[in-house]
């Protein structure tokens, strides 16, 4: 029995996706880099902006005494007071770095909330499709991924969010701009969801948190991220720099809590605590000085919109039905229907292989006969994966 | 119930060690940071090599592109197969990088390893004294650490060991050079310990892993510390930069397995999708490139050895009976007979804060009526608390 139960049994979806994902290598490999319209990662390939290299060899050549030491394990307190900087200007809210802890990245962020806030057996409400990773985020502190479906316009089904609602329900979590749709949830959206959950604390006396999950906040076209902080009391967010300033390796984000956050300084304790415990012990210490110099700074998201039109004139060529995103960098996109009647995603996604389109099934965010593209390529694949994805359609 | 009563629980004792901590900035705010001994920490005050330091300046001016983005979460592998050529060395084994997995420090090496291996209700067994995380490191994964006694001379006490042993024991942790005791198990001892563990193997079928927590390998001063990988088939070494490299800002370590270890490739693989739901993803992308240029570095263990010699030195004046450190940089010290007959580790930690002299309860490590000075601190302060700690004595 050399390997847990529940990490043996994981192992078998995960390799499926290392399969897609050598299969990809493969493909490359064979036909050329150039050749494979490798669409299945979302993995930013744009460079971080030249002031993070300016501050990066600024900061190296300073290597200051005890520069790579311990230091709180919430984050070296200059950093944090720069982050809250950014978190009242993104959030509308007046925070300081109190409110503010450095984490390893997002998904090290999340796992520290989920780790402070749920009891074992507790339920944490999510709405499909959604980032498939939440559920280990959840079950690795013993709670339980709650999902209902969001509305055919992937905005917020209000309704089932309510009935999902109990007594031990600690948190709904969102994430906007949405992976894998795109969506960003409006204001009206947002206080609405925050009515249901002040009713629901009245009812039960438990405020479920919401968990806003932001790492792709500065990548948004159309419009603003409404500010989730300003909306409700209980409320939670988690960021990084992966997408903004394209640091995905890195493991650099933040969590920050609303400024009348109840028990505020327990939980900002436990969350630092939680840091330490799960083996974080803080966010990496060269980058937390990094990126407290970078708070104004971020990719250049026009990039990003371009490629997001050239994908869409393509997919409008092959007649595939997409989710128009107004943020993140992916296409969600309904399987068109087969010659055989078939809208299964994984054959799809088979299927568009032999073309060399590589995308992910729907199925791994819990939306099956849909896909999705991440366009954090370069545009000249995107434009060049026309015909394929045109062939593809005719032959499916 | 905005916190889980888990973490709740915890921050009490946390809040202890908190709560000493700033009361050693208040006492420093006050009588100045050269005049307060502060023995309390083990955050490393030599500073990173000269080596690290060009490294560090040649790659943040390469910046090469894609080099902060993400990798198999496992790590680059020309990282891991650089640190395989150092585990080869000091573990005398033949491995190559795919027997490595690259971790966020010791103690996020730990958590992945613990998360892969464990079942929920499984046991892990620690000799005390030992460093008080492993309790939360288990616990964060289900599993339950299964104290035993050292000997006399803080040793392994294997008898004690071999009674500990049962079916739902996952593991056996071993931390050598130890915290809190300096201690360097012998060859034998470990041969011996092995021995123990394939005997229960053949008894129930499941072969208990030795995981072997090593941040302090490189500094030793009497004796090499033997090779764990060598002893044992099942066995898992977790180390880091954080000591031998004084980076433990920046979460830089990492997992490496025993060449004729049990099905090797799900175990690699678990280890990496461990670490990628845990929310680490993957080590710090652009440490894991510095340190693979640094493996034949550390620091100058000399300045540990003086500080250790000057330190007893101390101690020997003051009357206080310690263990003498092989290795770390701890000095882990019996409380001596009080006036009132006291023996109390809590009490004399609060007596000797009235002399300036900052140190740990070994309650904090399991082992009451002890205490633990750490000598990464500047040789000046080691010899000017020479006075402090013999009218402390005195008048204890």
């Amino acid at each position: 029995m050399p390997i847990a139960e529940g990490i043996k049994n994981a192992l078998v979806s995960a390799s499926m996706i290392r399969k897609m994902f050598e299969e990809g290598i493969q493909l490359k490999k064979q036909h050329g880099a150039d050749k494979v319209f490798d669409f299945s990662l979302g993995n930013p390939d744009v460079d971080p902006p030249q002031a993070f290299h300016d501050v990066l060899v600024k900061l190296a050549n300073e290597d200051e005494k005890g520069s790579h030491g311990y230091m709180p394990n919430g984050g070296y307190p200059f950093v944090r007071e720069a982050l809250a900087k950014k978190v009242c200007r993104e959030q509308n809210v007046k925070v300081d770095g109190s409110f503010v802890v450095m984490a390893a990245g997002a998904a090290g962020g999340l796992n520290a909330v989920f780790k402070t806030i749920c009891n074992p057996g507790d339920e944490v409400i999510v709405s499909r499709p959604y980032f498939m990773e939440y559920r280990a985020y959840t079950a690795n502190h013993g709670a339980k991924l709650i999902e209902v479906d969001t509305k055919e316009d992937f905005s917020l089904n209000l309704d089932l969010i309510k009935n999902a609602l109990n007594e031990k329900t600690a948190a709904v979590i969102i994430n906007s701009p949405n992976n894998p749709t795109g969506k960003i949830y409006s204001k009206s959206e947002l206080d609405d969801l925050a009515s249901i959950l002040n009713e629901q604390g009245k009812k039960t006396g438990r405020l479920p948190y919401i968990v806003s999950d932001e790492p792709y906040r500065e990548i948004a076209y159309d419009c603003e991220v409404p500010p989730v902080l300003s909306c409700y009391k209980e409320s939670i967010v988690v960021s990084s720099y992966s997408k903004s300033l394209s640091l995905p390796g890195e493991r650099i984000g933040f969590i920050a809590v609303n400024p009348d956050i109840s028990d505020k300084d327990d939980l900002i304790n436990a969350l630092a605590y939680s840091t330490r415990i799960l083996g974080f012990v803080n966010a990496p210490a060269f980058m937390q000085r990094i990126v407290s110099q970078l708070t104004d700074e971020s990719i250049d998201v026009s990039i990003y919109a371009r490629r997001r039109d050239e994908f869409i004139k393509v997919l409008n060529a092959a007649g595939i039905e997409y989710n128009n995103p107004q943020g993140a960098f992916y296409l969600f996109c309904k399987v068109p229907q087969g010659k055989n009647g078939s809208t299964d995603d994984k054959e799809f996604i088979e299927h568009l292989k032999k073309y060399l389109i590589l995308g992910v099934p729907g199925s791994g965010f819990g939306k099956p006969k849909w896909v999705r593209f991440a366009y954090c390529v370069d545009e000249k694949i995107i434009k060049a994966s026309l015909n394929a994805f045109i062939e593809a359609v005719k032959t499916w």
